[in-house]
């Protein structure tokens, strides 16, 4: 197995080499190295080191480092050159998709500028048209690098195609098999390719049944689709039907990889894609929009006790289970809200509808909520907390479950017909929202008990 | 593009031609679909209706729908035959991989029952061996079905043994190279077979560099040297690197998808992986862990506002400020330990130690802090709280954001030592420590001020 990671070990031997000026045992050592372990090394160097390296690597292999690297570290690197250089140094030996993917992180003026200087004209016009797909579409994800044949060729003229091709794209998978208006109709395996004789036409050899998605797919459909039929690769196609490039499966694991970060951090109230290693700045600000959601739930809170406050001075027992009636509350609709969220995500929600989907929320809700009300019931009696309190908080609390879990199940519900991403509104919205109908919940309950008993 | 999901018109359609039993125009409709999208409609299905449909299906098609289709939809479907004829009718025709993940569903003693009753004694050891391997490993999600060359064969020997294996593996992606002991050497793809006259050595033109991982590796390292490494296959090694099986890609984007899917229910409290479409007893049994700690958590925050009571009755403002405390140290810590668990999950987290990151968090904890409890003083002396609630409401606050991001950043990083998943204890376990001395340091520093002021 290979090592995952770069150890210290490494680069302090680096470091030696540098400082001995030994060429020769760096070339050594990156010779056995893949490209995301060199990124690896070269993200954790000073830019000077970086550079070092850099020289020592071969065309091919400096293509694929620098599409791993961190972004610093790569813009870094990239700032003593000119766009020419850029270009046809550097993008020109990458795959497409690789190319459009470090261009993205240029500045819209330095992007064109760089394509402008392409030498390879036809490179550089489907760079532009890569480059234009929107964001989070099936068209910004793929590479126009792919083994096409027509659909009237035979075996022998598709491994010729292959040939042709062999230097361009590094991972074939299958033959995609277009008719005579550039239309996929088919795919060739090349275990088929391989076990056919040469003169075979591929028409009676091909798989009608292709899966393919039009450029304008969104990325999470790209992603489901290549989960659910099992794929390596997955045509894209124009409006027309016509094949324009194809996805990748190690592009859709990122997909899916960078979704699900994303749905944590926004479930735990960090509202920007951060690393660890970001700066202080970058992190403050990530997690200050809940926090001040947050704020804004506790001033709101704080009023509403105020109205409450002879109450509480009579009864200050009464506060003591504030805590628990809100953070019970937001658990609740924290849980409810995430199996709704995670349910319409990976489309396992069933086709019941809300009503349904509510009353089912309303059983799992009631099972839970009386074993807890039940319990804090025992509690409170047994440490003789009074019999108001006990009954008060029971009530409140069994209460405060049944509201918090269908609010937390309606809202998601409610954001995705809105199509709005549930995954948003919900951890700290639900949250807060839950904390403050609580308190009313428990303290209107209270009061009617406190008059009544 | 493909419809994802199977819809009601579709499942009506069937129900119609079921009523007419007309198995032509249901055999029809099968015909054009995947084995994924037939399981789906499978599942909404009555068992009888299922079996029908599945009379209809073509045998290598029943064995991938079997393999799809939800486990007790399986369960009942399979309950009809018996043990041999599941062995030598289903499993004997299914990819080792699937047979080994169906009979992980039986209980032990069926499991072996229906092994023993295999024909094939070769395919019927192998499937002992698959399904002895440690589940969450390597071994445990591997199949053994793979295209084998010894690395002293020519390019028309592996192409001879492409053939006579081509019945058994569906996507060949690339020949594993061999020496004389069943080492694995290298890797040959079939771009070089396609290019490479007949009677090339393969050892000439096979990439040595092959990663592989041993059969006991855990399934999240190989998730990670799949993604790392961008590949469609993994060979799997024993322990003295004799080849034994290989992990396709698509298997490890549903470990991706499962891992990150239970770590979004950690987060949200939910204990057991559910779907919404799970029983009321499931869902309920899921959830009630969180909702106990919570239940315990509120009981100790009583139980220290009970310390506090005489504080309450004189002044009963301060209780108007426990839900604010109480939410934002939950809501900082969990924030805090998210970043730390998804660092540690994805290796992001650099290789500062620990003291090095919580003086970092420290940093983020300031800025946050500062800020909100700045605003939270301007809005107590604009709202005329009275002096002494807003100055304890706003230090109370900064120490609570302070302390609940070192404590959001310990307990994961400690867990991880302690090489406990620190998933399971942040969420939950996160938030109730914070709210309990949320509340005690609220109170601490509002008898000291009150005092003093």
């Amino acid at each position: 197995m290979e090592n995952l990671q770069v150890d210290n070990a490494l680069i302090k031997l680096f470091r030696v080499w540098f400082s001995q000026n030994d060429t020769e045992l760096i070339r050594e050592q990156l010779k056995d190295m893949y490209p995301q372990d060199i990124a690896a090394v070269i993200d954790r160097l000073e830019n000077e080191e970086a550079r070092q390296v850099m020289n020592a690597l071969e065309k091919e292999v400096v293509v694929k480092v620098l599409v791993e690297m961190d972004e610093l570290a790569r813009e870094a690197f990239l700032s003593a050159y000119s766009p020419f250089e850029i270009a046809n140094q550097f993008l020109d030996n990458m795959d497409s998709d690789d190319a459009a993917y470090v261009l993205n992180h240029f500045p819209n003026s330095v992007k064109e500028e760089v394509i402008s200087q392409l030498q390879d004209i036809e490179y550089a016009s489907s760079l532009l048209d890569l480059i234009s797909y929107e964001d989070e579409t099936a068209g910004s994800l793929m590479a126009f690098e792919l083994v096409k044949a027509n659909k009237n060729w035979t075996v022998s003229q598709c491994i010729e195609e292959i040939r042709k091709q062999a230097e361009n794209v590094d991972s074939i998978y299958a033959v995609y098999v277009v008719d005579d208006l550039e239309r996929l109709v088919g795919l060739l395996s090349l275990k088929s390719l391989i076990l056919n004789p040469l003169d075979t036409k591929i028409a009676s050899i091909i798989n009608e049944e292709v899966i393919s998605v039009p450029a304008s797919a969104k990325i999470d459909q790209v992603a489901k689709i290549t989960k659910k039929y099992d794929l390596v690769a997955l045509p894209v196609v124009d409006a027309l039907g016509r094949l324009v490039g194809r996805i990748t499966v190690d592009d859709v694991v990122d997909v899916i990889k960078e979704e699900a970060d994303e749905d944590y951090q926004l479930m735990s109230g960090i509202t920007e894609d951060v690393d660890p290693t970001d700066k202080v700045w970058v992190l403050s600000r990530a997690r200050l929009p809940w926090l001040l959601i947050g704020l804004l739930g506790g001033i709101a809170s704080s009023r509403i006790l105020g109205i409450y406050e002879n109450q509480i001075m009579i009864h200050p027992e009464m506060a003591f289970f504030i805590p628990l009636i809100a953070a019970m509350g937001g658990n609740v609709g924290v849980q409810s809200s995430a199996i709704v969220v995670q349910g319409l995500a990976n489309d396992t929600l069933g086709t019941n509808n809300i009503v349904q989907k509510i009353l089912k929320e309303l059983r799992v809700a009631l099972v839970n909520g009386i074993i807890c009300s039940g319990l804090i019931l025992a509690y409170n009696l047994v440490f003789h907390q009074g019999f108001e309190l006990a009954i008060t908080v029971s009530i409140a609390l069994l209460t405060v479950i049944i509201f918090a879990s269908i609010f937390g199940t309606f809202i998601p519900m409610f954001l995705n017909k809105l199509k709005i991403d549930p995954a948003i509104a919900t951890g700290p919205f639900i949250t807060t929202s839950n904390d403050l109908f609580g308190i009313v919940i428990y303290f209107t309950i209270g009061r009617l008990l406190y008059h009544s008993l």
